[in-house]
Formats: C-alpha cells, sequence, structure tokens
C-alpha cells in the first residue's frame, strides 16, 4: 500500500525503509529537506517539499503517519497538515504521545471526517531488522485500512517460541502488533510498556550495584567479594529466570566497558514514564518500583537535591552534626 | 564423573536425571527411602540408605551436591556427612543457602580436608530439558573437578544469540555455568539474582495493574479501556525492550486465565531476597525498587497491617474520620 | 468584619462559631436548610435561604467564603453565585481545590469584577478551640480585606515558643495565617502540607508496626519482646526529636485500644495527597516517600491487588510453586 | 545517688552536668584525660584516671553508665571493665547498640553477676536543658536501683499536655523514661525511634523539595510560584497537623538561610537507621517510608551510583541514547 511518512528521524526513516522492503511504497516530508532528498534517494520512496504536497501526491483515501516528536510538534503538523485532508483519510500518531492528547486530537480530524489512530512503536535502533513491536489505537476501519503496512513494520513471529495453548493461525499479537483498543488505547500500552522498562532497567541496575558494593569499604574485609559483573549477566543469560533482552544488552555493555566507566550516569526520562505514575495515582494502583525507577532518574540529573539540604539542616540544627564534605 | 546427590525433592531428582542424560553416574541419597528407591530404579541412578553407605560407594575424591532446604537442614545434613568424609571430598550446597553461612561451613569443613563449594541454581521445573544456571563460589581446585558436572547441568550455548564483542571459544558464562569467586560468590550472585527477579516482577505486575486499573471506577467515564491484557503481554513478546523469559510465562498464564481468577495473590518471598536488601543495606547501596517488591510481598499475605490500624486511628483522632468499611 | 459562608459542615460551622467568637458577623448558607436554622438560632450568625439572599445580605464589597467539597462542588456553587456578584467583592475558596482549578476559576470570576482568593485549612475537629493554620493565594488587594477574619480564625502566637532569631511584632506567618503568593499558592501550599502529612503518618505507622512485628511468628524466639506501643508513644512525647502532635494523637489513641482492634485500618485518601505526587512527577522532584505513604493508602483498600495475582502467576509458572491460602 | 559516668563527649558530659543539677554525684573517666579534668572542676563531679580507678570510687553496687560509641568501642570498655566489677553492680549502655549486642554482652556480664541495663537516649545537643528521652531495657531490679538517676535525666512531665484519659500520678513514661522490656528492649524501641525520625525527616524534606520545585524550568510558565519557604514552615508550626518538633527546627535553619546554601547535602546515616530495616525485613513488615528515607541518605552521599550508569548503558544500548553532561 501507500503510506505517507511525516518526519524523517532516526525512527521514522528506518521505518520508511522497512515499510520500502516490505513491497509498499512512501511518500515523506520533513522539516529539514536534506532528510527528504536523502531519504528519497532510495528506492521506493518519493520525497515532498511541503505537507501541501505531500497530500497531493498520495492517493486518497490517504493513510498518513506521523512520527514527529511528542507535545506540540504534533499539534502544529497536524493544524498544518488538516487543511490538506479529506474524509476518509487516516492519520497515525507513531510518536510517545499522552492518551489524553490523543482523545482531543481525534475529536478535531473527525470534524473533517478524518481518522485518526495512535500507534505505540517500541524497537530502537534495532527496529529496522527486527521489526517493531506496534501497540495501536482506533476505530476497527483505520485499522483495517492500515494492517498492511502494520503487520510490515512488525517483527511477525519470528523464532519465538510459542505460547504454549495458542494453536492454528497466529493471530496478530503474536506477529507483533496489536489493535488494543479506541482511540488513545495504543498510547496508554505503550506508556504502560515504558513504565515497566523503566522498572526493569532499575532492578537489574540495582542488583548490579549491590554485586559491585560487594567490593567496598562498607563491607567488613572478610566478607568481600570482586565479582566479573560482565561475565555474571553472561551466564544470566541462560537458563535463568532473569533472561531478557535488557539482559542481552547490558551484557554486551559490560564486555565491552566492565566499569562504566564511560558513562556518567545522568538519566533522562520521557514522558510515558511520567504519565504511567500519573494515571496510577488517578486509578489508585499502587506502583512503588515504577515510582521509585521514575525516581531514581530524577535524581541521577541533580549534584543535590534541596531536600538533601533539609535533612543536613535538620541534622545541624538538632544533633549538632556538621556535613562532612563530599570531596 | 561420578557425583552424589543428597535431597530428591523436584530439583534433587532432576538434576540427577539430567546427569545421567550427560553420561554421569549418580548415587542418591534421601531421608525419604521411598525417593530413594523410585529414582534408584532409572539407568545410571544407584541408591544408598543411609550417608555412611552413601559414601561408602563414592570414588574417592567424592563429589557430593546437597539440594536440600536452606538454614538448619543443610547443618543437620552436613553435621551427619562429615564423619563419613575424608581429605579431598568435595561437597556443594546447591541450595539457597545464605553467602556467611557458606563461609561458616567451609570452615569446618576445611579442618578436615573437605573442599566447599556453593552453588546458586536457576532454572526451576524447566531446568531438566533446559538446563540450569549456575552460580558457583569456592577454589580453584574444587572447580575444576566438579566442571564436567556442571558443564551438563548448564543449558551450554543453546541457540541463545551471542553476545556482540565475544569470539573464539565460548568461555564457561556463554555455556550457563560460571566460577564466581571464592567462597560464598555463589550464593552471594544467586541471591542477588532472586532480588532482580523479584523487582522485574514487580514491575510487569504493577503494570498490568495500571492496565487493568482502566477499566475502573476510578477513572473518568470517557477515559477508560477495557483491555485484553493477555494479547497484549503476547504483542510485546516481539520486537519490544520489555521482552523477558517472565513476560512468556506471564503471556502463557493470562492466555490461560485472562482475569488471573484462579489466584488469590497470597505471594511467598524466601532468603534471597531479603538477604538482598540486608546486603544492600551493609553496603549503603541504595535499593528502592527491590525492597518495594520485597515488601509488596510481605503485604500480600496480611489482612491489613497494623500500620494501616494506625493510620485509621490518627485520621479519626485528627479530622474525625470515620472508616468505611472494606466490605 | 462581615463575612459571608457557604457550606456548613463540620469545617464551616466551626469556623462561623471562631469568627463570631472574635467578633464577627457572619451571614451563613448551606443547601440543607435545617443547618442554616440550626446555625442561625446562635449569636452573631444570620441564615440565607438562598444564594441570592445571601448576597442581597451582605454589604458591599462582599466577603464570601466557601467550605464545600473540592471538586464539582465548587463549580457548582460559582456558576449559581456569579450573578449576584459585583465588582469589589471577594470570593474565598477555603476547601482542598486542586491549585489549577483556582487558576480557571480566578479568571472566570475576574471577569466580571471579582476577586478569588484560595485558602488552604488545617485543623480539623480541633480548630474551633485552637485555630486554623491558614495558607492563602490570591491579590494583595483581597488579602488585606480579608485579613481582619483570617487573623480571627488563625491560631494566633498562641504558647507556641518562638523560633531564635525571630524579634519584633510576629508577622502574620507566627500567628498561624500566611499570605503565600498569586492564586493558587495557598491551595498549593496546603496540598503539599497534606503530602507531608501522608508521609509523616506512614514513618510512625510502620515504625509501630516494626515495634509490634517484635512479637511475632518471624522472630526467632530469642530476640520476641512484647512491646507497650502506647507507653512508648508516650514516653516519645517527652525531649524525642519525634514529637509532633500527631504523635500525642497517636498516644491518645493507643491509650484507649491498645491493639487498635476498633480500626479495620481501611484508609482514605483525598486529592491533595494524589495531586501531591502529580506536582512532584511534573517538576522531576523525586518523591519517595510521599509516594509510598499513598500507596499503602490504595492499597490498604483492596483485598489483593491484580498485581499480586500476577506474581502468584509467575511463581506457578516458573517454579511449580502453589499459593498458601491466607485463611 | 552515685553513678559513674564512662566517656565524656558532647552527650555524656551533659549528662553528666545533668545528673549533678538533679543532685546526684558523679564519678567520670574518659580515654581523653583533659575531657576528665575539665569536668572534674565542675561542682559534683569526681574524676577517675583509669577505668580502675573509677571502679575502686565508686560505692557498691556501682552504677557505671557508659556513653561511648556504638560498636567495638563498647566491646573493648566492657573488657577492661569486667575485671573490676562486683555481684551486683549494674552496666548501663546509654549509647546506640545494636539490640542484638545487648543480648550477648548481657550473658557474659551475667556470668560475674554483674546486671546489664540499655538505655536508648534521645535527646541531642537540647537534652541538657530539656532532658532527655530514655528506653530502657533490662531486668526489673535494676531499673528500680537506676531509676533516680533515669528520673533527673528524663524531661519529666513539663509543659506537654496530658493525654485525654490519663488520671492520677504520672507514671514514668510520661515523665519521659520507659522501661520497655527486658535486655535490649530499650535500644530496639530507640532503634525504631531514630527509623522513624528518618522517615519523618525525608517527608518534609521531600514536600519543601516539591514547593522549591515550584519554581523551576520543569514547570509550565503560567504555574510557577516563588514561595518563601521559611515563612511556609513558620504558618505550619500553629494549628496545623504537620507541627513537631523537627518542623521548628527547620523553620529555624530556613529563617538564618532561606536557600539553604550553607548545606551540601551530604548525609550522614547511623546503625539504628539501617537495623530498623533489617529488623523490618526479619519481622516481614513492610517498612516502605523508612527504607525509602534511608536510601536518600545513601544517595546523597555518592556523585553517581553504578546503578545509574547502568541505566545510561542500557538505554545507548538500546536506544542509541547518548547522555547530556551534568555540566
Amino acid at each position: 500500500m501507500q503510506i505517507a511518512m511525516i518526519g524523517l528521524g532516526r525512527m521514522g526513516a528506518n521505518m520508511v525503509r522497512r515499510l520500502v522492503r516490505g513491497g509498499h511504497h512512501c511518500v515523506v516530508y520533513d522539516l529539514d529537506a536534506e532528510a527528504v532528498a536523502a531519504l528519497a534517494q532510495e528506492h521506493g520512496v518519493e520525497g515532498a517539499s511541503s505537507l501541501a504536497e505531500l497530500a497531493d501526491k498520495c492517493e486518497r483515501p490517504r493513510s498518513l503517519w506521523l512520527m514527529v516528536p511528542a507535545g506540540s510538534a504534533v499539534d502544529a503538523t497536524l493544524d498544518a497538515l488538516g487543511p490538506h485532508l479529506s474524509e476518509g483519510d487516516i492519520v497515525v500518531d507513531g510518536g510517545n504521545s499522552y492518551f489524553k492528547d490523543d482523545i482531543r486530537r481525534a475529536e478535531r480530524l473527525l470534524e473533517r471526517g478524518v481518522l485518526y489512530m495512535d500507534a505505540g512503536t517500541s524497537g530502537g535502533v534495532w527496529g529496522l531488522d527486527r521489526g517493531y513491536c506496534l501497540m495501536v489505537g482506533g476505530a476497527d476501519e483505520a485499522f483495517r485500512q492500515l494492517e498492511p503496512a502494520l503487520a510490515t513494520l512488525a517483527p511477525g513471529t519470528g523464532d519465538t517460541e510459542r505460547t504454549p495453548g495458542r494453536d492454528g493461525e497466529a493471530d496478530s499479537s503474536e506477529r507483533g502488533y496489536l489493535h488494543c483498543g479506541p482511540i488513545g488505547a495504543g498510547h496508554f500500552v505503550k506508556m504502560v510498556h515504558n513504565g515497566i522498562e523503566y522498572g526493569l532497567m532499575q532492578a537489574y541496575a540495582e542488583g548490579l550495584d549491590i554485586l559491585r558494593g560487594a567490593r567496598g569499604q562498607e563491607v567488613p574485609a572478610g566478607q568481600r567479594y570482586d565479582f566479573d559483573i560482565a561475565r555474571i549477566t553472561e551466564v544470566w543469560r541462560r537458563g535463568s529466570v532473569v533472561g531478557s533482552w535488557l539482559l542481552d544488552l547490558t551484557a554486551a555493555a559490560l564486555l565491552r566497558d566492565g566499569d562504566l566507566q564511560g558513562y556518567s550516569g545522568f538519566v533522562e526520562d520521557s514522558g510515558e514514564g511520567r504519565w504511567t505514575i500519573q494515571t496510577a495515582v488517578e486509578e489508585a494502583v499502587p506502583a512503588d518500583v515504577l515510582s521509585a525507577a521514575l525516581y531514581t532518574r530524577f535524581r541521577s540529573r541533580q549534584d543535590h537535591t534541596f531536600a538533601e539540604k533539609v535533612l543536613s539542616a535538620m541534622r545541624q540544627q538538632f544533633g549538632g552534626h556538621v556535613e562532612q564534605s563530599t570531596a
């Protein structure tokens, strides 16, 4: 099928390539004309120099995929794109938008008969070859129209062992894409997915920190261990219940740089991790682990928190304690 | 090689079978004579009716593997076994012992020239066929003597993708077993492994709870979703960064029982999870996620905590709040 | 001064009484006519049977204080009240509203020249006699107009020891009320105040639970203690750094019911605790303790979480573990 | 009564002074002869140049109070002191020892008929004038013998409002000292007391950090507040449910240094905070808040944790994310 891609960053450009490999035809646009020119040289890709031209080059009903940064960039793009769209067109937001924004945006597009879909996309730099895990929200008819592209972008059944109890033809979830529900459902599932990701990452990180701490000053002399953490993560990759893709990646990083001296430990977070907590709070669901994982990232980006200074001040007031230097 | 197995529970018996399949010869003992008799009927297995007989049937230097419940059972077994051992024998504790107990036990055995090894063993009910991930502590010579058995018990390289950057012959960590360091190192690594396991499980559990919470009363009517959580875990198995063996198992459980109505949610914990936290505290390593995962299990086994009653009492005292019934 | 009170629940009615004791005159209204009639019998109180009548009975510029449940009740009251207000009138929302709602509401009222103030009010059932701690947001002129009433509602300097370094005339914060900033600032401060309250309560609750746990089965026989927790909280009230009003209240509750058998431990939460976490997340401020305190309350109201069932399911899949009954 | 004080640091010296003010006679010893000489010049204080001399100067049965650093210093002192003691003497450990050490030490002293008491002591630099809150463990007869000294050290009923429901003569808990139970009970209660203290401190610290965060970049422009945090803590001291001694101290610190620029936020922790968590884990009592409070302190003393570097490494492996500089 023909699909238009708006936003040719690392994710967008690779998704175009995977679609073309799968036999689809892509019309592409980006604010950066050079990005358009570069990608348009590849087989099966047609460039557009404006959203108007993009819309013009698409067969109707159009299928347009947005891969732009979440937030105001999505609104700006939809504002600019809207006048060029017609009834029956489908716009997919493949970025990491907030599900409540999806609902708002879908309502506005529906006023002119345009269908909106939200597609959470996981795959990182590996997606081009491995495929993208796709979590999609929106109307059934939009999902059906878009399904050929989704099936191509997704990993397919691959060599993942089949879940015991499943038989017959693989349903779409076994092929790596899923229609999760109405508008917002895809980004909701992707949001929670990333919240879980933070928790998993933090669980490994704390465990490895405890292994490393076994070398340390706080431990009595006779109980110290100097572990080879790279090899430990390697052995856990086989037969152990903590095996995972994240562990595979960790083992690879530790093999190269066993003490991780090349990293400072300044850890960004993105909207999904925050929205996950805010949603948990709205739902009254306890989310201790996911919250702690997020807060670690907040903390990692500060020299000292104001909270810690409050503790120091209290200690001095009560006990006459004077801080030791961190130096 | 010949290896003696003491303790024929689910883990011990299956390890004997995997050893025999790998061409080793096993002499086995258990407090339960029927367990011995049953296993001794299998090819390559020889039963013993007492620890004395077991020791007698072993070629020297003996290799003995304990697979008994952690704690006093290990001490009792070692007390009973000790007099039958000779210099150069090796005793492996394959259970989930505390690494500080290993150090103490190894010292006592060394007094009569017996070498001690601690082997953390992961694999659950899957180990017989998939192999056991083995984390071993103790002296180099003991590890070398035992290595043929360890290599058989372990999964081997299997079809796990090789970590980028590794080449040449696979080292033992790539075959699923690792000499982690001196006495206690194996159980230390297994302890942290289980601590991480708790954290990973809790991360998934909270995320799925937030998905489920989207149905709920606390959510405004227009923002509710009724997710098919079984299919969501299925789709995450392909191409997503949260893919893992634990996720595979979760998808399987949800396929059978989508609401998990067959489970009450009364969750046990074992020593390793607790020791992980206590070790983190000794090392002054922050372990927010691993602690929260453990505390969730504590909480799951109570109707209401005393802490919660304290909160209720304070609220009544201060604000005149009267509790609503949980009914 | 004359002040109108809208909402005669426990808080509103007592605030009227404290105002009247302080020499002010109150016009009062409630949806419940009986509440109006009852209070109007007291000295210095005038009842109104409708918002129109209330507005009519007030001298201009009016000072009106809302003490209605947070949320839609505030909007409904403002919608009904608006048409009866005139330029220069002041409306105070003394309930527990979200500071973002304050900003929205103030904008609408300002369209007709009405000034809005938000007043966070702490004091519970004790406020009538001890006074209410007041955290106020809004324009300077509104604060000045309202100050005589605020000063009466507040506790005054009382017998609280003066903070070292303060001298001269007590500023308003030393008398128990504070103009915290522009619109929303009062409720923001009250929100954080309640977030802190949850954290303080949970700190005491966990500590007392650990004291109680010393009796328990999990503790080795020689290390058990059977503490008199009521007397422990009593002794902490003198000379100890954990002394506080919450501790006073806890000691009183434990004196009456040492095992707190009269409480189930079903603990409600209100908006402020949730907004505190959501605000921390927006600000990227780590809030581990305040979050954990909130999640404990969520958890206390459930029999078992879905998350816990997920854990049970994973354990069975991996290890063949079967849950023990909670019974 | 006569009481011997061993250890004349800030706590020990002030306790001697308070005892003398109360009419008791003190014999004092410290490893630092100058500390002994200085204090011996004060009225009612007699110095000793060795433990032998100290023992010699005491009437029998002796009452000896140790105020030395917890840990090996206590054992060393007891080893040196032991030979000079006689049946019926009482040794009090007033420091912050681990309750399991108390049990061990008491057993050894009992071999020679010496009674051991453990006394948790709270009061900080304020204790000299306000009195010390004392939590005592040990035998009844030892408590009775020591009670005159305990009553003097404690704050007494003071002007603390009496707990409703208490009448008649004030029991000892109302006068600030309590016999908590057998050996170890005093230090157990003090341990939990300090665990609670950490939690309370962290609750305030996080709340104030959220107030301060309202100024910050992460907040949308129209929702920023620039709060006067010193005045906010001041207003909370009156009529608010978060009032406490810790809040009083915080208000005093903020009055002097509103941005706490004089503090780096490097926060020490002591044994009690750690033992509280380890005890909670042994008891299977959830302690989310107390743990998080401890971990914040651990984290405050590091530039970046190894855990954070693991997160950075994973992010780069999966998403190609490159860290931003912290600079």
